[in-house]
């Protein structure tokens, strides 16, 4: 495994493509207010979370319909004009930056849950829906929907880049869990990947293609995932433990064990402070594993006395229990706050966020130096973890006006992901790839792999419209 | 969802390319006694389980190595000639037959199990490692690989099918289970999809593309898979039913109540009679669940009780326990047995194995009524299922010189699968498309994605070598 060589993720390669005034009135004369020409609403549309800044795409087209969705492409085609899909905005790797210029498609209007199937575990809605609007749409029918990033994602944002969150380590991410789609082709074809059945061996998988594709294979118009019975019993604790060693050591022999465990997330000190002066938690500031354990009474109890024991085995104390969902949502508030909280605690920052996962037995390894490197360098960091599948995120905070911040980033992130490449471990766990690790993917996935990934692109996007730029060079 | 059209399946398409001498000759200037062209060596390898009669390949490659496989497919490639990767045999839907001539690469010398990551639950083995090999390999580590198809296939074999068996209900597909592969490609270079991290988004998704590709896109020369580990209580149960409605409602409410059940397999009172006709088991000839639970004691108590009251409910008695090894053994021979059981039962046939799957809560609806057409057609038949993911299989039992028999098998699944299909199913779960299901495919995922699969084909193998005139027409 050779160690990544460059730093071009530094800054993104922008090479806008003419956009022709006939596709702009192409696009009126078929969208009327559905498109938008205007500033304020292309600069919202030309950001995310990432710390990249780049000229906004040159219209916005709201879709109400996959036939909306059709046309714009078919009509973008027509002039080979690029089109960005757009969820919510919560990407974290400049998935939705115009760096070759085009159109933005937002899905936010196509947020209708289309059908509940309840018996058979699943549930088919429109992209735009987010995770948090899922769950509150099943919620009567004692089923859930646990894949949780950290942002309130639309469920086609969330396919587009392979999602995971807290409770992947027990269900899995978005590769598990989307069981059939709606693809309109960059070509604007509409076709349809999967069934609703659990399992199938009916050529290849289209379905698993296009989640984690990032949009530059296709527009996502609807999706099927599978959904969970709640729980009889649920079970949240809190653990504090002396150093992160210790804490990432009770994961690993959790995990080695075969604990059904449903979350198990680290939370430095550091973080933990940051926390309660954004949300006065009045947490114990030390590191801290959060966990919840789901299953019969019995079975919880089961799970929860043995991760106990191991924990005090590593020095854990301070174990705190909540098992009523206020005091579950105090515990997992913190954790879902982290980011917001951090990027508070120095104000005017972006955060430059590492995404690593590395097998299990590797963790400790890979954490424990980046932490000595992040801490000699100086800058403030947020650190949490969704530890028990090996994936964690260090989040740099950085002054965007300050090159030189950026830079120490960059490099501190550079060395992890070396590191997590050595380590048998990939460069994103479930943020994808966008304009910031395409370097990093190649020395992961090796050239002739990532030549593959681009064959397909051409392939399936002749005209290189589908948001390109993102994922590799083109 | 419009019916299938086409019986095209009934005889597979025949076009053989020319092989030259100069290639056998490099091939056997290569590989020497690696490579044979012995009649009865080359009629070996052009068969599988299915019932097509095909002329066999021109050689058979013995590879021993990626470099082996690199090789042939370097030389093949040079001369237009299709490659078509051999395991052990056991396709059931003609994978392995030379429809467009070529050569055989038999994979069965690459059986080494490469590394051991107990403390990750990782393994990785070369292709030709059987399943039942991989377990004994690990059995010292306390875990074990729970896909397990009916034939001892190869891990190889079954990634390149998406198989499943009697585990998924709980543990999931090759899908699931298959981490990363190495490949060679269709122009002999040698790739790597994934890493052994437990999830990543890091660009498309290729393990997945390669896994249920069936050979057409390269040649799998390593496969890294999740491993699980034992479950401290095991505990197995056999309970007959009156009818075969009542064993199917007993499933659906079981898997929608969300019990973690390992294995839910329904066997038909007549294959019952088969198997123990066949080894003498002493079975109850009635409609039978054979069910396993795995994990903590307390917990395996706490579902079979479960599963006991939902079966009673729906007259299921005579439920039978089997907690020790042996006694385990003696229930789930039945369920492998099943297939050369039935076979046995009818001297000289072949069977035509059905594969639908549908969403759990159809399982009864496409069950009940092609029971009914089976029995009507007065053709024998065996009739196993997976049902906790909602797949079963028919075995029409047909004598292969009687062409009248084999159209009415082929009549029969023609039904079943329309019914599956509208019932939001898929017309294979786990058997592949093959030479055998080509038409239905076109049904089930539509003419448009059927023509992703085959652009994606083309791009990745423009020549067109790898497997050809398996799962859709090229």
């Amino acid at each position: 495994m050779n160690a990544p060589t460059a730093l071009s993720h530094l800054a993104p390669a922008i090479h806008p493509r003419a956009v022709p005034t006939e596709l702009i009135d192409a696009l009126k004369a078929r969208f009327a207010t559905q498109c938008s020409t205007a500033l304020v609403v292309r600069e919202q549309h030309g950001r995310d979370e990432s710390s990249f800044t780049v000229p906004p795409p040159a219209a916005v087209i709201f879709a109400e319909s996959t036939q909306d969705v059709a046309d714009a492409v078919t009509l973008a085609s027509a002039h080979s004009v690029p089109v960005i899909p757009f969820g919510v905005g919560s990407s974290l790797e400049g998935h939705l930056l115009a760096v070759q210029g085009g159109i933005s498609i937002d899905l936010g209007r196509m947020n209708r849950v289309l059908s509940i199937n309840a018996e058979d575990l699943t549930v088919t809605v429109q992209p735009g829906v987010t995770r948090k609007q899922l769950n509150e749409a099943i919620k009567s029918t004692g089923l859930f929907f646990p894949i949780d990033p950290g942002a309130d994602a639309t469920i086609g944002g969330m396919s587009a880049t392979r999602a995971s969150g807290t409770n992947a380590v027990r269900y899995g991410t978005m590769r598990e869990n989307v069981l059939a789609l709606e693809v309109v082709t960059a070509s604007g074809e509409v076709i349809r990947t999967g069934t609703r059945a659990k399992k199938s061996s009916a050529g290849y998988d289209l379905t698993r293609l296009f989640v984690g594709s990032e949009g530059t294979l296709g527009v996502i118009t609807e999706v099927t995932v599978r959904i969970y019975p709640l729980p009889e019993a649920i079970s949240a604790a809190i653990c504090s433990f002396p150093t992160i060693d210790a804490a990432v050591q009770t994961t690993i022999q959790t995990i080695q064990l075969g604990v059904p465990i449903a979350r198990v997330e680290l939370i430095d000190a550091n973080t933990v402070r940051m926390v309660n002066a954004y949300a006065r938690l009045g947490l114990r500031e030390e590191h801290l594993l959060l966990m919840e354990f789901h299953g019969s009474p019995a079975s919880v109890k089961e799970q929860a006395e043995t991760v106990q024991e191991i924990a005090s085995e590593h020095g854990g104390h301070a174990f705190e229990w909540a098992t009523t969902p206020e005091e579950r949502t105090r515990l997992w508030t913190a954790r879902h706050n982290a980011y917001f909280a951090a990027i508070q605690s120095k104000p005017g920052c972006r955060a430059i966020s590492t995404d690593t996962c590395v097998p299990i037995s590797r963790l400790a390894d890979c954490l424990l130096d980046s932490v000595a490197e992040a801490d000699a360098s100086g800058l403030p960091y947020f650190l949490v973890g969704h530890v028990g599948d090996g994936n964690f995120h260090f989040g740099y905070l950085i002054d965007p006006d300050k090159p030189e911040e950026r830079e120490t980033a960059e490099g501190l992130n550079h060395k992890l992901v070396s590191r997590a490449l050595q380590l048998e471990g990939t460069c994103t766990g479930e943020h994808g790839v966008g304009l910031h690790k395409m370097d990093f993917l190649v020395t992961e996935a090796g050239a002739g792999a990532v030549d593959m990934m681009r064959t397909i692109k051409r392939a399936l996007d002749p005209k290189n419209i589908m948001n390109p730029g993102k994922i590799f060079t083109q």
